[in-house]
């Protein structure tokens, strides 16, 4: 048989496991999921029904360390993936983190543990995000763009490509509560742009393609520049 | 068998297939190609002789959407990849695309459908393109940068590496024609440069590292900054 | 039975080997080493004792090379990779590199030939390190990072997340000596900086989030901004 499914797994009804798919113990598929070829999945996954995963992905791996890590990996609980999510190929989420109902995932997506994804959320291809972080409902996050550690993203929020986060104001120089940005409600964030930690990011405020983000944003602002300047907002758009 | 070759696959002679392969219905696949170790090979690919692919690559993937995408994905015609073409390990290419004669396609690299990429044009290692694009002859892509959709990129352009570009001036905001910059003969692009929505960028310009590029660029011209400022051309170079 | 392993691979005790893992000819393995499920490792491979590597990752890979690229691909000696070292999934690891003891990999990283990456240090997810490129000991570059041809990285040095640099001062337009940067001890780069081709960074210097860094910073010096300005260094640190 071209496929591995260990004998404690659950498979839901009129799932489909692709060739060389690998299924480790104590894995939960609802009914009318796919599974592509050359998946893994690693123990005590659940996975919900008509969810689908790409080939090639690796789904609920534990997370590890070096010395030179400051965060030091711990076991931490399954994943769970909710009911009708898509996840691309090449994509590797962690376990001990949640992502709900109706979420797209692009190709070579890294999802770290700890995180939250909120439901009909987009994780455009390439986007990694990083450990202990929440990200809302109906969220955009274009292709490669790095959600650091930390961070939180409220709903309906729109992150451009190529976006820069950090949440470590002294660069591991000296100890520092870790902190990622906090984007509000409805805010869009330019492509490229770089914010750095702990910023705030208001109400639906604009932060312009390349814009340098060193301090907060107030709500429905427009900014722009490196550092960042206001601009005015126009009525009516733009 | 440590294959999987569907039996209405058409294979050419001479050809290498890797350990772990799985080339599902329908592929044709050209004399003294290589498919590497655990390469996945979607229905209808068509594959030119002389060409590689690299372990782990997916070829041939239809795409897929979600509630919160506005371009919701259609099934389209089945990749077409031409003779000599190198494709490195881990890469995704999606259905409805066309690689010509000679391309170069480094590791971890994915292409959306709709894409046509010209003869003996490099595409660096982790570089996206997007749905829609259209890149020409020569053209050297370097590792890391993201081509969003609806681009044209014209014959010998130098694109940097971890260039970012966007097509949505209002980032979801409202109701607007998706448009990518387009790229004329020559030019060139410096590493990390942000490309707004719609650009123009003329031949033989050059675009310096770290520009943000707010308006078109006349041929010729030499542009940093951010925004963008105009530098003057020195003769014979730089 | 649902492996591959070469007659002619040494493999050490107590070394597990994962679910459709294809081992090579000439591989040796050390003791208490862990091969993840779908892991390809290529011939003449060699893997220090309690090493782990990740599924799906693809070890030891030859280089290849196109009609358009410049630096034309020759073949190398094997990888070598020490012991302790952890490589995350999706990684691809090229021939001709050496990978020291208690070195960290993320997920999706892809390091080419000629690279040294030094004891202790830790290469995130998604970074890139091109050819003929040294990296010193207990060095941590962040997620998504771009390290260039031709670089050296000394000791302890930070590179936050997302950072890029080039090594072609010319784009390709004419003969030039390719010539990365030069990161001096303890060095701290922050988020989306840009640092351009034979920049050398003096020691302890800082660059903080979103720089393009254009000319050389001395010694415990900081910069910002877009060109580079210098900031005073306050007393006690930030």
């Amino acid at each position: 048989m071209n496929q591995f499914i260990h004998e404690s797994a659950q498979i839901g009804e009129n799932v489909k496991v692709g060739i060389y798919a690998v299924i480790h113990a104590d894995v939960t598929i609802g009914h009318d999921a796919e599974i592509g070829d050359h998946v893994i999945i690693f123990p005590g996954t659940v996975i919900g029904s008509k969810t689908k995963i790409g080939p090639h992905s690796v789904i609920g791996k534990q997370p590890g360390s070096n010395q030179r890590i400051l965060r030091k990996a711990v076991a931490v609980p399954s994943l769970r993936i909710e009911e009708g999510v898509t996840v691309g190929a090449c994509v590797v989420l962690y376990a001990g983190s949640v992502i709900h109902d109706g979420v797209f995932i692009g190709d070579h997506v890294s999802i770290r543990e700890k995180v939250s994804v909120g439901s009909d959320s987009v994780v455009g291809r390439s986007v990694t995000i990083e450990i202990q972080t929440i990200i809302g409902e109906r969220v955009l996050i274009q292709t490669g763009s790095y959600i650091t550690g930390d961070t939180i993203i409220e709903n309906d929020v729109f992150i451009g490509p190529m976006v820069s986060m950090s949440n470590d104001k002294y660069m591991g120089d000296r100890p520092y509560e870790m902190k990622g940005p906090h984007i509000q409600c409805g805010a869009r964030v330019g492509n490229n742009a770089t914010l750095l930690p702990g910023v705030r990011i208001g109400k639906n405020a604009i932060i312009g393609g390349g814009t340098v983000v060193t301090k907060d944003v107030p709500d429905d602002c427009v900014v722009v520049g490196n550092p960042q300047r206001s601009l005015p907002r126009k009525k009516g758009g733009e």
